[in-house]
């Protein structure tokens, strides 16, 4: 015997999404049958609602329902400032700390040949347009801190540079917390690389 | 800034689920905005169809999206063997064995005074009116190997023991591919228990 059709294409749909097998799906499909009627019709609604209504905002890419998004239309934050960032959810973590009061451009990928990943696919030719205005004055890049992340800091900055705008990298070094003893060579080697006068 | 409000809905949904904590419900709502449009409209459907068109069997409670179920209609199978089990899951698992061809009972709990359920929160009296029809050779006890499994299977036979019918419990004993260093006290001395002649 199988499941009966209706829970057997809710399990299929569960084992769709990254990291859920076939047990797992199983055990949230007989968990949805437990659960009240309207919060299932919420989760479905919000499950197409989240596919149909979220575009990517046409200045700075980042996933919004309004063009332009809230980060790009708001008026107080500094618009001489732009964060290069690999992924939306990046500029949720940038949000987070309170701190950056710039803008943002999202590159949705890196370069990574190995992947067969080019400049051309990932969001870099908006963020060229961006500074034709003369009004960005630095731009942060804070690509991932990994192998695909510096090489796509490294094109950006060798494109942007002879037009005179300032370019800058996050700073790598130890996480704030973290142990000396636990550090790895090459984040203990940026350490040193990037000290700081006292 | 907080996430645009079609994926916060979406996210709060996930996190209804067990075992989803905030990080992998924005995990999962991200990984949904980048799947097909279909493939999420199909998940969506999946859902409210398995809330909407399950019941369960009104002979043997099991869910089921027709009255009464494929197995309880299944003329080939053996209407004088009831095997009790706690879950409608459990049902799968005997059939996946592909050997019992009787009929289930499906318990929707087991008794647990500790959190409040009784003997008459469960399906048992569903149990007690399939024997009534003199068709019924045997129960057999497939409720889990725990003491609200136990308690449970222990209050059915004494309430079914009088009408004379056979009733049996599945056996206990060490799991085949187990090893018997790593047996449990309690499963090793059920095990030498219900030991058999060879």
């Amino acid at each position: 015997m199988q499941y009966p059709e209706p829970i057997a294409k809710l399990i299929d749909s569960f084992m769709k999404l990254p990291g859920i097998g076939p047990k797992t799906a199983v055990r949230l499909a007989f968990y949805v049958l437990s659960m009240k009627e309207d919060d299932v019709l919420d989760f479905a609604k919000a499950l197409v609602n989240a596919k149909r209504n979220l575009t990517h905002c046409s200045i700075c890419g980042n996933i919004t329902d309004q063009d332009p998004c809230s980060i790009c239309m708001d008026k107080h934050r500094d618009e001489s400032l732009i964060c290069v960032v690999q992924d939306p959810k990046d500029v949720i973590a940038m949000e987070k700390m309170k701190e950056f009061r710039g803008k943002y451009h999202v590159l949705h990928g890196a370069i990574s040949p190995m992947d067969g990943i080019g400049p051309e696919d990932i969001n870099i030719a908006d963020l060229i347009k961006r500074l034709q205005d003369d009004q960005v004055k630095e731009i942060i890049l804070a690509t991932n801190p990994n192998i695909e992340g510096e090489a796509t800091a490294m094109y950006i900055s060798r494109l942007v540079k002879p037009s005179g705008i300032r370019i800058t990298r996050i700073a790598h070094g130890l996480p704030v917390g973290g142990d000396l003893e636990y550090a790895d060579e090459v984040t203990l080697s940026r350490a040193l690389e990037g000290r700081r006068e006292l």
